[in-house]
């Protein structure tokens, strides 16, 4: 299944991010690791959408993004997807209420279908495909414009204890 | 299958790695990138080892390894793993001779078992499990002392040209 791109670029930058409202010093996720990618990641609907724009040392083969940052990438943003997602339905509002849980990646699959542009940003496009007591599965779609790079699949595991 | 540890820890300092031999900017393995993870892999018998020190800046959860930086870590040595060894099997010596393929992922699956502690060294130990014309499949432990972090394996695909 393809996904539509969000239908205006602005739409990944509009409102206060998730990551905003729970600010961490993860290298993949933490506003507050100034060495991190520091991604950004939005409910659209039904789908969690993360745009991010690689740096230069981001770099794997000449030209393309390293294959272990996107896998970076998809890691936080689905573990984004799971967490928000569970607060949404257990009735917590993220950033306000006293977190009772976090989640960890217990596992993590990517495929690689086609080179992603170092100079292009990366769309992640992440929905819940199961949600249970212990663990959610996260689909995400890495996109570049039209093309599809990866897909990926999470297995977002629930721990007692705030992130 | 429990992977023993090298006999002694500078095994894993012992001798030229590969990345120094053939000298690139990924963000994984190049000895080129100054803001990159520069991992080094040396052979120790059948399996490739890599011993590498986290960065405070590579936390993911507090005192724990970010699991983003795992996969990066183990996508860089087993890419490394199956362009030497079919280097070997090709009669090609890495920094030597002029290199006719590359690999690029085709797909990375990481399996997290155990947190990893911030504070100490992976060390990650990698086999062929499969070698082919137009790909290999490595497998990788992720282990700190006696504990395995994470199991993985990495589908690397042969492309024409140098790396």
């Amino acid at each position: 299944m393809e996904l539509a791109l969000p239908e205006r670029e602005t739409d990944c930058a509009e409102g206060k991010a998730l990551q905003e409202r729970l600010p961490v010093h993860c290298f993949g996720c933490g506003v507050l690791n100034a060495k991190g990618l520091q991604i950004r990641s939005r409910w659209h609907g039904d789908e969690c959408v993360c745009r991010w724009q690689p740096g230069a040392e981001h770099v794997g083969h000449p030209g393309l993004v390293y294959g272990g940052t996107i896998a970076s990438v998809v890691d936080c943003h689905a573990i984004w997807t799971a967490l928000s997602h569970a607060c949404t339905v257990d009735g917590i509002e993220l950033g306000r209420d006293a977190l009772p849980f976090a989640y960890v990646t217990g596992g993590l699959t990517v495929d690689y279908l086609r080179p992603a542009d170092i100079a292009q940003p990366l769309v992640l496009h992440a929905r819940i495909v199961e949600h249970g007591a212990r663990k959610s599965i996260v689909a995400c779609q890495v996109m570049q414009g039209d093309t599809t790079c990866a897909r990926a699949q999470v297995v977002a595991v629930r721990v007692a204890g705030a992130r």
